[in-house]
């Protein structure tokens, strides 16, 4: 289709989007807004482009379609802000109360890639979790930890469940320094997408971690999967002049800063 | 299917996964994998099972399908690094060479929405530009930017795709100081897809994200796409206790820091 190829297709869906995104903006969670018949006529864009962006912002949880009841603003997403190390009193604790499900905990070898990363032996032990965590009882992630065993012995799923980072600080002396992540978009599985509670294809955030502890040392490698639909990153980034008397850094640094270059 | 409801069906599909994975390090960007029929028959899983699996790795971008011609691993991510305030000499420019080209350049009203978001009138003019990125040739991502119009008078096409951030210090003396970024996971529309050469409703990062100068004022409102198959962002975090002497975090800060919590 032509006309699809377009960029004007995508500005004036960009436009309708925007639109939305103020209507959504000026309500709360759980207010009505109008049909797409109202909206089209409104916006004088056809029924498919205002359809495609309704369904943009439902895949990303702006907006809730109710069979037969229309649509209505969105509950607020879970905000996680990811911070500096410069100002850890501005770190939130992730809104919601938080709890876990251990789907499966188990006793695996390392293998080559998963002991690269946790720099031991492909032949060494690990202690393999799976679990589903929740917020206010409702399935927001599904997270996949591979742990040294020599690290945990006896660890119980109990004790997974209660709190694995109080548990290695408080009963194993771990003390977590750092952490390197890997942020990537997906769509969920089929079967992933029904242990979340969303529709297949769903978009969600790949998390790929190792922390370390003080030492250095590796202690747990994790993939987790988030729900876009739920979830999101907000990020706040310092260019350095605000905060000392660096000069202006280049352009390219500059913008590798926040996502994107010159 | 009462099967894919069960956790054990998730978690075979990470063992497959992590498989996969593992066959990717191992080789470089372009080398050939195993067939479908070879790897379902060496993991004992089913066709579909490991379908799925690669369809994921493929839509995220690990793995390549070439039809008739089997399956490749994929060319190496852009990795974008996050960074903290703290260590600005390591942040790294995006890696390959980046242009733009300039989609649509208006003048449009901020309205109630954009405008609260650049601290505007909604009756105030502002500059909208939605711009392709390029690395390497290769589109990667949809730009879509509203800039105050009083702070760039007579601002061009040709400007934008120069590279903007360099025009704004050089040529407007404006300097950047900080931005907040929201990042959500989403799928692309069909014009957006075709734009990005990618198949519909393949996964994308959505940045959401104002810049301020350096006395506070908003610079630009972006909203931006960015291909979910070539784009990963990757974020240092340090908790604290290895850069200082403050002690530990509580577990549920520490997590948050990370991107999950207890």
């Amino acid at each position: 289709m032509p006309d699809t190829r377009s960029p004007r297709t995508v500005l004036k869906r960009e436009r309708v989007r925007t639109y939305l995104l103020a209507l959504v903006e000026d309500r709360r969670p759980g207010d009505a807004i109008p049909s797409e018949r109202t909206l089209s006529a409104e916006l004088g864009v056809s029924r498919p482009t205002l359809r495609a962006a309704v369904d943009e912002l439902v895949a990303t949880g702006q907006l809730v379609r109710e069979h037969g009841r229309g649509m209505f603003v969105a509950p607020a997403k879970i905000t996680q802000e990811l911070v500096s190390d410069r100002h850890p009193a501005s770190a939130p604790m992730a809104t919601g109360a938080w709890s876990s499900r251990v789907l499966e905990f188990s006793t695996v070898s390392a293998g080559a890639r998963i002991g690269r990363r946790l720099k031991v032996s492909p032949a060494d032990d690990l202690v393999y979790v799976a679990r589903l965590r929740l917020v206010d009882g409702t399935p927001i992630a599904l997270e996949y930890l591979h742990i040294p065993a020599a690290l945990v012995p006896g660890l119980t799923a109990e004790q997974m469940e209660a709190g694995f980072y109080t548990h290695l600080r408080e009963a194993r002396g771990v003390r977590t320094a750092q952490a390197v992540q890997s942020i990537e978009p997906t769509v969920l599985s089929e079967d992933e997408a029904v242990l979340l509670g969303v529709p297949v294809l769903s978009p969600a955030l790949l998390f790929d971690r190792v922390t370390s502890d003080t030492g250095g040392r590796p202690v747990e490698y994790v993939r987790s999967l988030y729900r876009g639909d739920r979830y999101r990153i907000v990020s706040r980034l310092a260019l350095g002049t605000s905060t000392d008397d660096r000069p202006a850094p280049d352009a390219s640094r500059t913008a590798a800063w926040w996502g994107t270059v010159e």
